[in-house]
């Protein structure tokens, strides 16, 4: 199992490696899907805990699976190791073209953007797409974050709410909870 | 299991009931998928086979759940069964919120339009996503699908691409794979 992992670390450079994440990575995840949402200007988009995070990825019911990219910098004797990214995605699927991947998020802490590390998630992230035979992958992203959207665009994706006229529709608990109880409606 | 099954049937009027599809449905379902890829104007859209399909359902991984709408009209000696209406579905996971459902597909056959058939699609969907103890529903939509737009509003359902400037991103098969296995795209 430990062989397996270090056999698919993808070194990005001295100092960043991409890997599978594990449980116990998921305080350090669920700091990093804070600041995200702060950056996504939505500060109290979190309800989840990071116990809830461990339990959804590594529980009894899988429901996603997460690439960290982790510093290994030799500051002091014992190298000081910290996850500075992440991607977090899931299979889904298509009844048109079969198993997809879904890229939920994808976020580098400041001080680790500009050497690739994004790019490297991404990729990762493509790769297990093709390891488990999707026939496409997908993800949202905020019009106006165009850093995103430039490094999406140079890897090929393309925007099909533009180009196609798909738009997301959400439903939150409390409406949701009205729809399944209320027999009404209609 | 079939008395848990006659249980969950949701008898819409004297002619459709809802309930959850089986294997022996995905000829029907595949049939009603083309369809809907017609009416979306992507006629060439849809690769997969009903084989396939069958499958992705009730293979040995099971990719999606489906409800389908089916008439029971008794024109001969023999009630005449017919599939006339389906919802696919599965969860996903939102680092925000937690398990949540998404609904890739919901179609009814024009004929059998008009009669709430749709709204009790949607509904059982919902209440599948309540019954999971997802903490919301999400799913596409077409913006020139007016009709389908009009029975989402009025379930409660709110266009985030409007309303928070979420784009859907897309990348296919081939671009896919050459993101796998392009080491120098970056």
């Amino acid at each position: 199992m430990h062989c397996t992992q270090v056999a698919a670390q993808l070194v990005l450079n001295m100092s960043v490696i991409i890997r599978d994440a594990v449980r116990e990575d998921c305080v350090a995840i669920h700091g990093l899907i804070k600041e995200l949402a702060q950056f996504e200007k939505f500060p109290d988009g979190v309800k989840t805990t990071h116990e809830e995070l461990a339990n959804h990825g590594f529980g009894p019911h899988v429901f996603f699976k997460c690439k960290v990219a982790e510093t290994a910098e030799s500051k002091q004797v014992e190298p000081q190791k910290k996850v500075v990214g992440y991607a977090l995605y899931y299979l889904t699927y298509s009844t048109w073209e079969g198993p997809s991947m879904f890229l939920e998020d994808l976020y580098v802490t400041p001080a680790y953007r500009g050497k690739g590390t994004g790019a490297a998630l991404f990729r990762a992230v493509a790769k297990a797409a093709v390891q488990d035979k999707c026939a496409r992958m997908m993800w949202c992203v905020l019009d106006w974050n165009k850093p995103a959207i430039n490094m999406y665009r140079k890897f090929g994706g393309y925007d099909i709410t533009e180009e196609e006229k798909w738009h997301m529709y959400r439903m939150n608990r409390d409406i949701l909870q009205q729809v399944a109880d209320d027999q009404s409606v209609f």
